[in-house]
């Protein structure tokens, strides 16, 4: 354990609080309540762990409780997938089961079938359990991780506990720099979501920076160091075959994905067959001990409009095909990374092909952007892309910050690509018409037309900012009940004015269209004889 | 004329200068030219008027050049929709072409049948003409204007440069505060896009802010006193009929348009058909003179995800439908408002209907918002419904900033707002596969690739956000040729990496997938040999 003792935000989120929904074997499972003036709550997923619980004890350098630490010693090694073919549901299965609102079975069904993956490594005890797959919420993953030139431990624990607080389901430790050991570990023992990385980084600070230098063995005790840490998922480009490099050639970007472009510098210099390819077979062995996930990664997937969907990028889908099958024979769970960059019209495809040749995994995708031309602006254009994805099945979205492609994202970078995805992710399960997805869109927007201002602040997916922006027009505390706002004043607020037609109406008996209608008979005549003159046809 | 002069932004945005391109008859058309390090260059549709002109003198209390002025006086009063049906082109219909890169026959043959637009007022000559239709490149409109509550003419006049500047095709006074006339006036005389009004706003106005004493004859005095100005389009909400309103009862939040509130009042007091119904043969008489483009609002539209696609809301569109007859056999241009609110699933029907309903006529949407759980992002929200509904063919997006309700945009908000609709519309103008959408990407990824930094940021939309986000991690002027980022540092520079794979690939003549199997074969005995191990076919 580092001795760095990084002070990391806790506390609940503006306007509600930690509560724990009691499940069958005395599962307690973490809701956000958010408290509603009319004196009802509405619960929403919580990824956020006991940091937002103001009752518990946090302590960075003990790390957060294992919660999982007695169903782990309670059973035989296996991975979660093994007992699913098994028939047997797990308490992560229960667990994630009852985040979601789903029935137990459906969980332990989808993971079975290889459509859904719960990554939860034995030894990541401290973390709350989940599930991804199309039958699921959509869920989000946040990336972070120093680089040489930047960042610190500290840094990226804070990071770590701040996109979970704001929603992200996973986070990926992508770091490059200095401490990579020392940094992965503290954030595992804090993290109450699973956790990512890509071993070939380090296995690269280990060759000294030279693709060249890197070997099978030096890989494989990067990945067994890892796994014996407690990393949840591991992304391995064992698709980047030495064939496949010319395919990239004639690309207007090249390979963009880091991994992908290590493996084909390796490849290419030795003129060998990859070796995340040829030693998959072990690699399986090793990641199901520790039933860590595989996340298949697209090293070749397109970094602009122009490379999307080509030959290079589709031919190593297929292999990620053929390993998925290779990995599930041997019970280890498998997730397909995908692109990246890919215009609107051409992002279905890559949702069907990766279900047809990759049997249905979870799909895992970087956005995609839907355009190349807005650096500083790409978690929005990556989200454009994202949600159409996500609708179409894809499990889990890998934000992408404002950052992208300028720099490492900082804090409020990590804050907003989380709540950019959180959009994008709940917009494709309101499209996939997810049985509890509405009910916090309809809950929002009754306050909204109520004009319960704080409500509608606190059912929003950050409170703080809806609330600032509203006090920057009119920040006296009599405006947060006020029957309008800034935007249009009193006497444009159409829903003011409705509220105002709908008393009248009532008031009326003018509520029904027969009622209206009869009205209008009575009214046909005198209104002609006021000077009224109907040009056309009332229909 | 106002006797303020207010300040403007003025000067060429980072990297680029205005040209102009030499059209048939004498013809200026304005382009933004940016200039790249590798001495090309790369042009884009410039909306933002002389005000990015080095060369041209800005007077705001003397209003811009009457561009179209000697068109406009050397040809009988006609509108564009007359001039087309009788297969003339217009200076107008050309300029629009010149801009587009299109024939200026598809602009005029566009036109004649009603699925285009060119938004002209006779008595606003300082406007850069432009079309709009789902041929052409998507376009994006700005609302501004003051509440009761906040803002000045100042500041409007400043939004409304400012909004053009980073590229909106037309916008929308929606002033309902002080000064409604004076503010109008200095927006229209140094407009160089089409501006669009709300006219009902200015008749509440008058009428003391009491719905029920609105009247046709104010109204129609508004509209007149609108025509005279300059106004190029105006948003009449002329489908919200008495019998519709109960339709909204038992909606989530009623009715959310300002101009449909305010007649769905008037007409459950007055017990009356909708004076904007009746009165519609007049009111095309009026707009007929001068050429103003209607856009039959959507007073009904849903303003939560809850109320999408409902029955008010369809009702009201097949009366749009009706009145889009009625105003076309008046040669009258007519634009269809659209939501709103609609969950992603439901998107695609919408502009089924508008199509099928009201011949083809340029759809106009507002978003539509994907969720209505993200108050402080309804930019986001919104921009993920504005693609999709751009890509099935909406022709021009209303843009939604980040105060979207929750106050009034500011100068900040209106950029935001701009650049991420800008992101949306040309999201679905590669979607569309518009013939030169995607050069824009290519050159900027090319240029990502080399490491041209200063060309990347010049070919984004927002070269001074791009540049001040490199800048916060890496802020040394040699960065910007630097072969990496803050992002992964200079080992982990995927991009670098592959170009060190071309450059051996180049020399050691492995350019080819042949090459590469025929290698593969030599040295697959010196690989066992060496301890190489392969568990998997190589396919």
């Amino acid at each position: 354990m580092t001795a760095v003792a990084p002070s990391v935000t806790t506390g609940p989120i503006r306007g509600s609080h930690k509560a724990y929904l009691d499940g069958p074997d005395g599962l307690r499972v973490p809701v956000r309540r958010i408290e509603l003036s009319t004196g009802e709550h509405h619960d929403v997923y919580d990824t956020s762990g006991p940091y937002t619980d103001d009752t518990a004890p946090i302590d960075l350098a003990a790390g957060l409780p294992p919660l999982r630490a007695p169903w782990i010693t309670a059973r035989e090694p296996g991975t979660q997938l093994a007992y699913a073919r098994a028939g047997l549901i797990t308490p992560e299965m229960r667990f994630a089961a009852i985040r979601e609102g789903v029935d137990a079975e459906l969980v332990r069904s989808e993971v079975a079938a290889g459509r859904a993956v719960v990554p939860a490594n034995r030894r990541h005890p401290e973390s709350e359990p989940m599930v991804i797959g199309k039958r699921f919420l959509v869920k989000v993953n946040a990336n972070i991780g120093n680089s040489a030139v930047s960042s610190s431990i500290e840094d990226e624990v804070e990071k770590m506990v701040w996109a979970t607080r704001w929603g992200a389901d996973t986070v990926m430790d992508l770091s490059t720099g200095r401490n990579i050991t020392e940094t992965r570990e503290c954030i595992l023992r804090n993290s109450p979501v699973p956790i990512g990385t890509v071993p070939i980084y380090q296995a690269l600070e280990k060759a000294g920076g030279d693709p060249a230098k890197l070997s099978w063995e030096l890989y494989r005790d990067v990945v067994v160091e890892q796994c014996e840490q407690g990393v949840d998922y591991m992304t391995v480009h064992a698709g980047v075959l030495l064939r496949y490099v010319p395919l990239t050639a004639k690309r207007v970007t090249g390979i963009v994905s880091r991994g992908g472009s290590i493996m084909a510098a390796w490849c290419l210099a030795h003129h060998r067959e990859s070796f995340l390819y040829t030693r998959f077979e072990e690699l399986c062995d090793i990641l199901r001990a520790y039933d860590v996930t595989f996340s298949l990664g697209d090293g070749l997937r397109p970094g602009s409009i122009a490379d999307a969907n080509d030959e290079a990028q589709l031919a190593e889908l297929r292999t990620l095909g053929e390993l998925t099958a290779v990995a599930r024979s041997k019970d280890v769970q498998v997730m397909i990374e995908g692109p990246g960059h890919v215009p609107l019209h051409k992002i279905d495809e890559n949702v069907r092909l990766e279900e047809e040749w990759c049997g249905g995994a979870p799909f895992y995708t970087l956005g995609p952007l839907a355009t190349d031309i807005a650096p500083g602006y790409d978690h929005i254009t990556s989200a454009i892309g994202a949600a159409r994805i996500a609708q179409r099945g894809t499990a889990m979205l890998c934000y992408v910050t404002p950052k992208e492609h300028l720099g490492l994202p900082d804090r409020d970078d990590v804050k907003t690509g989380v709540i950019t995805y959180k959009i994008a992710a709940h917009a494709a399960d309101l499209a996939k018409e997810h049985p509890r997805a509405q009910a916090r869109d309809d809950a929002l927007s009754a306050a909204r037309f109520e004009f319960r201002w704080l409500d509608q602040f606190h059912l929003s997916l950050d409170p703080d900012t809806a609330l600032a922006f509203h006090d920057e027009t009119l920040p006296a505390e009599p405006a947060k009940t006020a029957h309008f706002c800034s935007m249009c004043g009193p006497k444009f607020c159409s829903m003011r004015i409705t509220q105002d037609v709908r008393d009248y109406a009532e008031a009326n008996g003018l509520t029904t269209v027969a009622a209206i209608e009869a009205g209008m008979a009575e009214k046909a005549e005198e209104f002609t004889e006021s000077g009224g003159r109907i040009n056309l046809p009332l229909a």
